[in-house]
């Protein structure tokens, strides 16, 4: 490509409503154009690489034998109401009457649709497992629509449904759809993690997101240093692998005025936070659904998990921390509450594996140090109710975690019969009776990808592309700029072009920078764009036959000859 | 492919709401499936059709320098209120109010949202001239969706925008766009004609259709049969290339009672009706804008063209009769009106071309026989206010028109500045002042190219898809059925295989039909989809290493070797 026949929309200056690096730098590099509140227009230079993510895409979900159809992205109502989600589905979907004053939507996705085909179409369990596959556009009408396409209002989604006779045989195909994901994210040369986001009732794992690891993520992962272990760290188990150590002290009470938490403990009693616990007093009931207060024990170091509390056969849900009067009708003492207590005491794994630690006194500004489980008081109720922590140990037994934010950008789901039952969806099985099929979906957000890969590769003078395994996948919108410098001297204008064509020729990506514009501008929309290499042809150069050669991951120029200028560009 | 891999939705039924030949077809083959009116499913059947439509789309407008785009199908209503069209336009446009009460629509095209990013994008004249194209999902709010996909309310479309500083250069580039939507329906190997839809005002023609011709078309299009001319009936010219004789027959009145068309005084008299004319009393006016009739005179075999007649300086428009009363008042009789009128007579080039003709009497029960232009009357004005019929000369000089109903696949469009205009879209022009710029705007309908190849192309066992000068062009789903033949004998099974194999690698669109069905089934289910080469592999055939081979535009079988047969599909 030419660059005088392409559209460079760089700008200078960071748009104002651009909130993060991806959305700032893919409006100033000119890949989109904000047309309203979360709609954009991909612009040519953005849509090559939405085009190249697709492609991607598309072959590994056609390489686990998925179907491509195109649904409509304006949906029916009747189909939303079968299922109950016209109701229940929030404002994020688009409700709309057509000119006959019937009721439709705008497909955030596509559940409904396909389970109605299926339903439609299949009819006997020798036509299954059989997965479908689309990449098109969906709307999601975002309260705030924000961080570019990212969260934006309409965007392209590759999303693919699966239906089964059995759960082994979805359990077969999600277990296909991880390995094409994971092929997907790492030909894409993005570092990622598939994160364990819900432990199914329905054997295994029946839910992984798939998240690229970047500071602007909106989720806290928790992952493996030494495996590939990954959680949202509101799932991530948290083992103690620390053995209770037998008493060395004694039981002993101690003044603690105005001292109402355990940091305010510590720093007056010099001791590490960690061997401090705190008790948090919430409503729970009885086995026979009395209302009673129970409580929970952490480190003082440790953050409570309200998903894991909340899973506690005796707490309420959702959990809710007991108010200073019920706490005085208890007889306790807010900021001095020990762990001997007339209640039910569940107490987080990391607390029960305390010797000698602090402890409220059940007394006003008054603590007790030297306290010891099983000694002075019983331990009976251990669970894991706290945040993982960088460094603890992974639960997989393998290395340590660290804590990282991600960018979800796949989502693959075991759904169960939820949508074939409510729309009648069966077919006949071996035995020639109807079987209610299973179905799994499976997300990815192809255009926030572009966000993601933006969030995670970009320095000061822009976008770095994300180095892939193989050149060919590259998602550069150009792998190779060729300028000339003083394109108006015939041989320079003449050996670039020569250099263009031959590389051209070679299949590789490349663009001559052919734009009536200065070289300073020149380099700075390039490195801007991202595009991995740089070639100068001068005329000073050409004299002895080098080009100057720019890595946009390096600093150093290099001066290279034509054959190894074009060995390094062209991946070989 | 393998066949069991892959969704076969074939119907034995003709879907009951399937309109014409095209969309039982499509219905029938499992290439789409209705979700409601005007909504559907591409199933991967269809899909693979729609993607190699699209492939060569956008080839094409790569070819012309036409840079891909991709905007967004919900669009703010800012922008149509700034052209006027939010309230100009049909009950077609889907409005939408989102969560925040903000008027939105579905696009049905782009040219506000297009013309908004040019307006925001391009600064100077060096940028143009610059072309947008996307194929994309567009959406219009049919009050009677119908035709399967030809007319639905949601469809693929291909649309192009271009922008120029001065009309020279729009000329140029529809002049380029033109040739590309040639070269698209050429490949596609579709029988078309490009259609003046409007003569422009502002130099050369402002608007051609590309017509895919099919009786079920809803446009009769007149065409020459030894040129390019290709015209919308309505629009076509109408010449008459024949001379006036001189008159041999006196002027005479006869007796023609209760005779009040010329049909009826024709076959009276014995004498073709291309003899008689016929006299059209419309409104009208003066030059000073007060009410006169005016009389149109056709020869009695033509039809009334109101497009053409209106534009008569002195016809009121729309085109009106005038009333029995008007007539009577005007001392004319119903049935019996002359040429020879105290009033504006405007005479149709054919009518003016006759010589003793028959025309009615101005007296009741009378006809004149014998009439003749110059000698009995005046003949001043002539006009071109007829329907072209089959056979007549072509306008352009080259041969006689035929006549052919239409589907319009492609429209390309001469904009002017109507949209720049309105949103201000301007850049420095070379004198450095600011530029109003010109658009032209181009569309094709990708997915409805595929009902019309189909209009134009089946038979009474389905479909059949066209025959394209390049076979990679071939929008077919599949180019090659093998069907081994008794599939569960292992010589069998392994000889199909061996030659799909080779085949795919061979780069040929094939499939292997391993279904668990019988021939007859499958030669049904192939022959409805319209594959076009089928080839049975039966152990009675191998011995003799022979193939069966049929064409599915051919009745007969052939046997070929390996080597034939390879060569008969893959097109070398």
């Amino acid at each position: 490509m030419k660059a005088s026949q392409f559209l460079f929309a760089t700008l200078k200056e960071t748009p104002s409503d651009a909130d993060i690096a991806s959305s700032q730098l893919m409006v100033r590099a000119g890949l989109i154009r904000k047309i309203a509140s979360g709609l954009y227009i991909w612009l040519p230079m953005g849509l090559r690489i939405l085009q190249k993510v697709e492609r991607i895409v598309r072959e590994e979900m056609q390489n686990v034998g998925a179907q491509e159809v195109l649904m409509p992205m304006t949906q029916p109502a009747e189909l939303w109401q079968t299922t109950g989600r016209f109701d229940d589905y929030g404002p994020e979907l688009l409700r709309f009457k057509d000119r006959h004053d019937r009721d439709f939507v705008l497909g955030p996705t596509h559940e409904e649709v396909i389970t109605n085909l299926a339903q439609g179409e299949l009819r006997s369990y020798k036509q299954l497992p059989i997965t479908f596959f689309q990449i098109q556009g969906k709307f999601r009408d975002e309260i705030r629509p924000r961080f570019g396409v990212m969260r934006a209002r309409e965007f392209t989604m590759k999303d693919a449904y699966s239906f089964h006779v059995d759960q082994a045989s979805l359990a077969k195909t999600y277990h296909d759809m991880y390995d094409a994901y994971t092929r997907i994210f790492t030909r894409l040369g993005l570092d990622f993690r598939a994160v364990q986001a819900d432990t199914g009732s329905i054997g295994g794992f029946a839910s992984h997101e798939f998240h690229v690891l970047a500071d602007s993520g909106e989720d806290d992962i928790a992952f493996s240093d030494s495996s590939d272990y990954a959680a949202n760290v509101e799932l991530a188990e948290s083992v103690s692998t620390a053995e209770r150590q037998p008493p060395k002290m004694a039981r002993e009470d101690v003044l603690t005025e105005d001292m109402t938490s355990c940091k305010m403990v510590a720093e007056h009693l010099d001791i590490p936070l960690s061997t401090t616990v705190k008790t948090l007093i919430v409503h729970g009931h009885t086995e026979d659904d009395e209302p009673q207060l129970i409580a929970i024990v952490l480190r003082g170091d440790h953050q409570l998990n309200t998903i894991k509390a909340e899973k506690i056969e005796e707490a309420n849900v959702p959990l809710t921390l007991a108010s200073d009067e019920e706490l005085k009708a208890a007889g306790l003492h807010k900021g001095y509450i020990g762990v001997d207590l007339d209640m039910p005491v569940f107490v987080d794994r990391s607390a029960a594996a305390l010797s000698d630690f602090v402890t409220g006194a059940n007394e006003v500004n008054k603590h007790t140090i030297g306290m010891n489980w099983a000694r002075d008081t019983r331990l009976t109720r251990i669970v894991d109710v706290r945040n993982v922590q960088e460094g603890d140990p992974s639960p997989d037994g393998k290395g340590s975690l660290k804590i990282k934010r991600g960018i979800e950008v796949g989502h693959i789901f075991q759904l169960g019969d939820k949508y074939s039952q409510a729309m009648n969806c069966k077919v006949s099985g071996e035995d020639g009776k109807p079987v209610t099929l299973m179905m799994g979906c499976y997300g990815i957000g192809v255009s926030r990808i572009i966000a993601a890969a933006i969030e995670q590769n970009n320095d000061e003078n822009g976008i770095m592309w994300p180095k892939t395994p193989t050149v060919s996948d590259s998602i550069a919108p150009f792998e190779v700029a060729i300028i000339p410098m003083k394109s108006k001297e015939e041989t320079v204008m003449q050996t670039a072009t020569a250099l263009y064509e031959e590389l051209k020729s070679q299949g590789v990506n490349v663009l001559l920078d052919d734009r009536n514009e200065r070289p300073g501008v020149k380099f700075a929309d390039l490195e801007l764009i991202g595009i991995p290499h740089r070639i100068v042809v001068s005329d000073r150069n050409l004299a002895e036959d080098k080009y100057e050669y720019v890595n946009r991951r390096e600093a150093e120029k290099q001066m290279l000859s034509r054959e190894e200028v074009i060995a390094k560009v062209s991946g070989k």
